[in-house]
């Protein structure tokens, strides 16, 4: 039985976000259908996490076990005439029988797009958060660096959440901007329920001047989620990157 | 009696090209009707120009006339809250009686994007030619020069065209790669059916190859529409500017 690890891109519109569900349309199902018609048997495949509705992927990673005999450099091919033109299948290789998308992962890479400008653009519909009031960039940068390190994230987290420990490590945390678009990238060893937006519309809230970035240390060390900005949208949200090495 | 300029952007994704015709649903007919809402009479609007089912805009000029008392800095808002969200107008302005969309205009520029990778890119679906075999860059650059200054175009041009003449001045044509895009732009006092997406795939063939960039003079001065490249996708084509004023 081999065990076979995927990455893949896909565009969250249409879906009820990964993971499987009664009465609706995910990530997951779809890819487990293709699996199922290229493999002959439908396999289980574990995500390296949860996406909600409308969140994106530039490099979602998925594993399974299976018994097929396409080669794994094949494999996307295969598997990608398989799939609707919003899910993209685009690197696949064998991997020890331990490996796990989930557990294994060390490292995972969001980045939040921000559209601000006077008018949508209608290239970045469903891309971006549109936010036609003005943002000051520097003030954004001056609140990011408050997020790095080891914290108890706790107000900024949705409510309903299940973990054992709500602390957790930023490594990186970048705000840039690119003509209209506002780009936040932020790399941790794991993040809460809904965490990433959270911090999202808490900058947002800095850049708009509703919040001092320099009350951003003590807002965090509070736990205090109405503290906290508001959870900018879903369809901002891309998970970018999942690393499963440790980098020294 | 106002004569109004208006500047939109639009997905022509789910749209068949810019022209009102029956049976089927256009950009010009979505803003007249849109207009007409907000006027209370439906003006007949004239376009700087068609644009094919697929093909998109970044920068659409129309004109229309009409005594509505909306003032011009506010019309894109009220335009936009009966628009759908893949069309967006985000510039108005009164012009002068005599200022005509099309007749007017001095020159345009369109954009065409090739995404040039193993695996198509789900967010660049309908807005990119994905192109999976390896493109020449300097190749294609080679060959763009040859397309600059004053040309009989006519083996550039789809069949069927009803233009007095088919000598057209291409003042610029850059191409430019960033990332996994091919990013060609083109501007010139006007273009024939098609000609755009022929000098795309044109190009394409001269990345592929098939074309050798020194022979491009040639191929333009022969006239010959089976020496030039394929017809590019209308998804990978975008009007990107239309000029009133000459440029010294």
């Amino acid at each position: 039985m081999r065990t076979i690890k995927c990455t893949v891109q896909y565009d969250g519109t249409n879906y009820h976000g990964w993971q499987i569900q009664e009465n609706a349309l995910t990530v997951q199902e779809v890819l487990e259908a293709a699996l199922a018609e290229i493999t002959g048997a439908r396999p289980k495949i574990v995500g390296c996490g949860r996406t909600d509705t409308g969140v994106h992927a530039k490099a979602y990673v998925f594993h399974f076990k299976s018994d097929t005999a396409i080669p794994a450099e094949k494999l996307p091919y295969a598997l990608n005439s398989h799939l609707p033109r919003d899910i993209v299948c685009f690197a696949a290789e064998d991997v020890p029988p331990e490996f796990h998308a989930k557990k294994s992962a060390v490292k995972k890479r969001y980045t939040y797009h921000i559209q601000n400008s006077r008018f949508p653009d209608v290239f970045l519909q469903n891309r971006a958060w549109f936010y036609p009031h003005p943002l000051d960039l520097e003030k954004m940068k001056q609140a990011a660096p408050a997020f790095l390190g080891t914290h108890d994230f706790i107000g900024f987290a949705a409510a309903g959440f299940t973990v054992k420990t709500t602390v957790r490590t930023i490594y990186a945390l970048d705000v840039q901007k690119q003509g209209d678009l506002i780009q936040m990238d932020i790399t941790g060893n794991g993040f809460l329920y809904n965490m990433v937006r959270i911090i999202a519309g808490t900058l947002v809230f800095v850049g708009a001047g509703r919040i001092d970035p320099a009350a951003m240390p003590d807002i965090i060390a509070s736990g205090d989620r109405t503290r906290a900005g508001i959870t900018a949208p879903a369809c901002g949200l891309y998970l970018s990157e999942v690393c499963y090495e440790k980098e020294t």
